[in-house]
């Protein structure tokens, strides 16, 4: 039986390992700071994401690849230090070629977090909903990539995560497939197929012939309503919730700020939200009160 | 008439000073990180509160001085890139002596920020709501760092706050006073009266005496209730929102990951929450992909 | 007369366009943090160039893009804030495409520096100087890059320099040529024309050819010898003296620990290195000790 | 017998640990970014000294606790990762109180180094060599600090070393004594004893009380013709070689531009400096090519 993962780092890699082999679907939440990090762990998700879009949007920024693998690394280091399950780093496209996704394996495993992910996508990538362009990278070359950043690890633990983008640059599932295989065989542990399609038919239709090869990660954005314990029938192992907190966030800010606003004072939201003991908690502000000698 | 404040760094901070003159009150929200500036940009507050309890709480801390100039100047500089209004920073104590903050007021000025606050707490302080460990400099050596700071602007228009913690301390609304006086003769620009009452008596007290003899900075975190057009009556100049977007923040993300994880899917939530594109149009997607050539 | 550049942000980008209008030589000093650009200003430099090579050096890797944007960024604001002379900075590629260019140009703008330089190799690039490898962009699509950058400027003065890789990459001085044409229709300010001979032959053709029609910028690391007045007589209008200042720092660090540990105390080496007193000086000590108040 | 040092985070520390035990003097020279630490690595030393002062000059800023935390673990870091040997950070006064202690070591620890020091000044404290303004914390104070730091390791072999400035500060022998053993009382695994005397008398005398209890460390700046292996018979475990790379690095950069300057060419010092190719080499170059798939 799979129990909590634990805090050193090769054993939050070790433990989504298990997880896998275990078949036990690992659930994780998309965050893009130390406070959404930690929201994520107390809520019961398994691992944290750390996304490049919220990540980006959190620095006012569109998910472009503006934002570097410095900024990446900085704020998936802090969602690191801030919780006690693993984090995986969403890595975009690693950063430049195979040099640079050596290079990002190096700098993310120093770092501690459990693996990162990169795609096939032609650097600098958009973001896969954004309707226009939209392209793949040779699926030689992505491989090549990945056998870089395979090769870099200095941790045997550490995952190393394959996107594949073909089906949202509008390639069809034989291409994913193709894709997958090959990325498998340049070293990664295993393929995140996306899709941007209203329901799952797609990526149905992929782990049929998919047949478990290797451990499979969904981002079921638009597919909001399969649900998670069906998709694990059909053979996803990981399912990423990628930007969910992001835009409850926006939301429930925005909402404040316009009573608070039309109201002349916080009065009336004060009941709705948490309120500046319940930051303290989850800031862990007596933990660290109580290291004072 | 006051319009909206422009984006040159200057003007941003003549822009709060014309409203100071024009006995208009600005309205400032808290925020930590670009998004939340931005959004309490599009909310139509005046300004923005770079809130070292915010900052740290996004990096999963207490408010306990464990972060650093660093790390709220870099929080700083990414509000201030992301919004056209005026940004404040929230720097604490002003990170060690005198020289410190003369050297805080060049960093923080140099990024473009409208203006620093500095607090007459004891280093390391301790968020004005923890219950103990709240301890005063001596007002004298905290004139100094004020003139050390207000001597170390480049520009003429940056703003200087100085913040008297006495009513949070334990101290009356004479010692208050007295320091505020001697804040103001060294060199800051404004006053920020902090309390945690439940209502705003003290303040009002504070007030009465003080006589408009310089801009007055309110904080009405306990005393939420107190309408700030009567606040503006009393003689206040500014309010300050501080944390309530990072409060609701925590509600909206954990009431989300919890149906996600109850129902087993995101389908319950979408409803609720922005939606994608939402995201894309805050983080100016469309204006940056304008910028392809 | 042109005096020396002032402090002002924008007064040091448009004191080096100034040199240009009238014809005085702009040398510049490569540096890669804050110490190096000072030692860079005592000695008499007109600017500072934030040298991608110097800066991924510093940080222990080779120069083949594994540095971002936030890395130079740092670095480049570190050094604009140790000194008082206009500091440029080394954008490699531009760190994507035309976007990647806009961003680029906004977030170094903001903090401050003179102005920018990007080049028209392929990302990743690689140091000019690595034997292998060296891939030009299209010249229209550097255009874009440049157009893109270039209406992103929020001050006029700020400079933009399109570097061309041409000769580096086996093309001909033509191709460099029609290469500097089109980067200035697209809103380059200046043309850095590289190149790696053991000569001045190609740079001399070049700048017949160009007959000034905007400022050219040098970087005489292969054709040392050739004399500067020489050069601004040929048609320079901005030497860089890129690495020369990292070079000699490996060797005499290397010399002065190699003697330390054969003789078993430093007391060999302390005549022939600065004083502690010195650092202190270059360090601005006393000036810093005087803001105590 | 002791042999090199092996990569990995924990054995880093537990080697130097080891050497401890051996009785094997342990040499550290002083480094302020990757490259100086490598240079350290390549010329023999046992470990690196991730220097207060060499980071702040580096800065262009003077060493006066005007950086903090986040720059000094980024240097630190930059180090740790371009190295194999170990690196120890110096902490300052540890930031803040005896909670900022443990989150100095939480943060420094995760990033990987071997250990941290910190000492028993006031914070602000000023470099060790300036003349005035040198104070002492509480000897019980800095214990409560040290002990803070101790049980916020998460490995046993993390090192905490004390430093004592009670020599630096006017007092004697016998205070330096007693502040040392309830330093080690406290957790601290080594202590520093610093002296700013012309000889090593007073460090020898310190020695000869101390009677090894715990391992003791030196930086020998003004009584520099110690010889090491007479300092190990004497008692001492550690030698660091603090500031001596930043003074030649000073030295060097100077008589380079200054004869560059007079030349009006680069060619006079071309010989004396390194090649642009040792700087490939020592920036490892072609190992980073080679990770191209």
């Amino acid at each position: 039986m799979t129990t909590s993962p634990p805090r050193v780092d090769a054993d939050r890699a070790s433990w989504i390992r298990q997880c896998f082999l275990d078949r036990r679907l690992v659930r994780v939440a998309g965050a893009h700071d130390g406070l959404t990090a930690r929201i994520a762990e107390e809520s019961g998700f398994d691992a944290v994401w750390a996304s490049s879009f919220g990540i980006s949007a959190a620095a006012g920024l569109p998910d472009l690849s503006l934002l570097g693998l410095a900024e990446y690394l900085a704020a998936s280091t802090a969602m690191h230090r801030a919780v006690d399950i693993p984090v995986l780093a969403d890595c975009d496209t690693g950063f430049g070629g195979s040099i640079n996704a050596a290079y990002t394996m190096t700098q993310f495993e120093a770092s501690g977090v459990a693996g990162i992910c990169i795609e096939d996508k032609l650097f600098p990538k958009r973001n896969s909903f954004v309707a226009a362009g939209q392209q793949l990278l040779s699926a030689e070359e992505f491989a090549g990539k990945l056998q870089a950043a395979s090769e870099a690890r200095a941790r045997p633990e550490t995952l190393l995560i394959g996107r594949t983008e073909a089906l949202i640059c509008g390639e069809g599932v034989e291409e994913a497939l193709r894709r997958c295989h090959l990325y498998v065989d340049a070293g990664a542990d295993a393929v995140l197929i996306h899709s941007k399609a209203p329901g799952p038919e797609q990526v149905v239709e992929f782990l049929r012939h998919w047949q478990r090869r290797a451990p499979v990660v969904i981002v079921p954005t638009t597919y909001a309503d399969w649900d998670s314990e069906e998709a694990a029938e059909a053979g996803v192992d990981m399912v990423i919730y990628a930007n969910h907190a992001l835009r409850a966030m926006v939301t429930a800010v925005r909402e404040t700020w316009s009573t608070v606003l039309e109201h002349g004072s916080s009065a009336t939201v004060e009941e709705n939200i948490a309120s500046v003991k319940e930051i303290f908690a989850i800031s862990q502000l007596d933990a660290w009160l109580g290291k004072s000698r």
